[in-house]
């Protein structure tokens, strides 16, 4: 088991009182130099080192951010954890990165141990069970506390503090209206993340540009991805489609293989449009056309919103919702 | 600026000693319920919190493990850190995790935040710059104080802990012997990540099983995927090969992607394997044959390893290496 030194047994076995290797540590003249040697020695023989959250009470600063983030095999979150980083890094700030595993209590847990750690503020995205519970008690805590907090992506609407969304609905309505301008007629929107809200925003812009076109939209929605080969095969082969708008990567790579699998070329006879621009649109055949949120442009923006609030002096703060643009990245798969 | 309550302020603002306080917070019989009460209520409505780290010394124990991971974009560890983040929930433990972002500077500075946030040990993958200016003195400090540390896939040999790697070498064996028994007889190997040490061990593993074969492999050794799509092109399209092993799946997919754009048929013309197993090869299209590294059940290997080490209560403690069996998963684009 490991044993952590303390002020205590460096006197101990020094034999001088705490307050004297108290003293040393800080190189107070009151001590002999003989003594401050005698005592940095056997501190750093054992790696002794001031409890860094008194440090950090003195100063009433860490210059440590905590990330929540709701899982970390969907690349979008990995992208923004690398925008959070590095973004973070050029600012002066650690990171510290926890996974809530789309857990409600995870969320609770995680949120109150990172305080404890007092960093000096909070970037997050909230877990799918906490939008679904609709709990949100430990946001009132921290606002109590005034910490200051960052969502993105996945936000709670009342929460008072700083946020950065992604137009999920302007997303879909430039999507679909880049289909309908390159003549396709039968447009399908598929997803398999159909309980997410951002599903639900990306559904609602693709049905208003059908409209305004004079089109009407054809759509297949899945919960996950478990069954979405299956799925998604037996829709295109049903159906009849020129055009495929992914809400998710998954659905839009799953799409183009279905259409290999049924001999419909890419694009001459079906276009595909994808979201999140993540390795699958980059590493595809046909390389897919897809809309890119600026994963790691958002989570560059939180931590720049974060910081001046943290570093903010002023008596009171005014939220802000930053709202980044996507853009329609073309490449093979679209005319 | 955030505000933190201290047991100083709650004192004062309730007239009262800070022992009195203190007790109170411990429900102490010695304080009256009264006192008591009026000490909670005012402790919540601050949302006060005992010092974090003075809990853990009490208890020596934080049922915290700290993760240093070198980047978070390769789905590698992306899936590593899922496997950690599962099996420490099931152990009790919570994790915090920071990215090093392959520098050596940060790896140190984040080991030592982790290390005063009095963390009960950590898993640790090394930063490619750790490995090239081969610097180890944090390492050295961290084994002084008996922090248990477990290393998985990028580790030191000379670190005297738990470590967990793959067989990256019998991974290429089997690769390459798989491709022999199928009929291939030119074989490419190609890697967008030469620099690392996993790809120097994966090409020597080609090697030996190449030569048992009687073959003699070709090779195009990439530093990184900047050039990677024309540089793979262009091998392809000047070598006589009927089979490449990728070392990483980056390569593997483009390798296909090239094959589609030269007219190659996959896998009656070229068979192709890759590394990793990732979301590249089970939505490629013909889908990818890939060695799995098992990143998830390695990343809970790491945690039932360091968790058997945290809660081991004999003075001693003999590290172990283990193992993790690689797999062929075999689909689509081989014969």
């Amino acid at each position: 088991m490991r044993k952590k030194v303390t002020l205590k047994q460096l006197a101990r076995e020094l034999n001088l009182s705490i307050s004297t290797v108290s003293k040393s540590l800080k190189n107070d003249p009151e001590i002999s130099e003989k003594t401050i040697n005698r005592v940095h020695e056997l501190a750093q023989f054992y790696n002794y080192k001031p409890n860094a959250l008194a440090v950090s009470l003195k100063s009433n600063r860490t210059k440590t951010i905590g990330i929540l983030l709701p899982e970390i095999l969907n690349h979008f979150f990995a992208k923004a954890l690398n925008g959070i980083e590095k973004e973070a890094s050029a600012r002066g700030y650690k990171i510290l990165t926890c996974i809530t595993n789309e857990s409600y209590d995870k969320e609770v847990e995680y949120m109150e141990m990172l305080n404890h750690s007092s960093v000096d503020g909070f970037i997050i995205a909230l877990s799918e069970e906490t939008q679904i519970v609709n709990k949100y008690d430990h946001y009132e805590a921290l606002k109590r506390e005034k910490v200051p907090v960052v969502m993105f992506d996945r936000v709670w609407d009342q929460m008072d503090c700083d946020k950065v969304i992604v137009d999920d609905a302007e997303a879909s309505r430039n999507a679909i209206q880049y289909l309908a301008d390159s003549g396709c007629t039968n447009i399908a929107v598929i997803t398999t993340i159909g309980d997410l809200n951002v599903a639900k925003l990306r559904i609602e812009g693709a049905h208003q540009s059908a409209e305004k076109n004079g089109l009407l939209l054809k759509g297949l929605t899945l919960k996950n991805a478990t069954h979405a080969e299956e799925e998604i095969y037996n829709f295109l082969k049903n159906t009849a489609i020129d055009a495929v708008l992914g809400l998710d990567e998954t659905s839009a790579a799953v799409t183009i293989n279905s259409c290999h699998r049924l001999g419909y070329k890419i694009p001459e006879d079906v276009s595909v449009i994808g979201f999140s621009d993540g390795i699958l649109s980059k590493y595809s055949y046909p390389k897919l056309s897809s809309i890119s949120q600026h994963a790691e442009d958002l989570g560059a923006k939180a931590v720049t919103m974060l910081v001046d609030h943290i570093e903010n002096t002023k008596d009171s703060y005014t939220p802000r919702t930053e709202v980044i643009k996507t853009s329609l990245i073309l490449r093979d798969s679209t005319n």
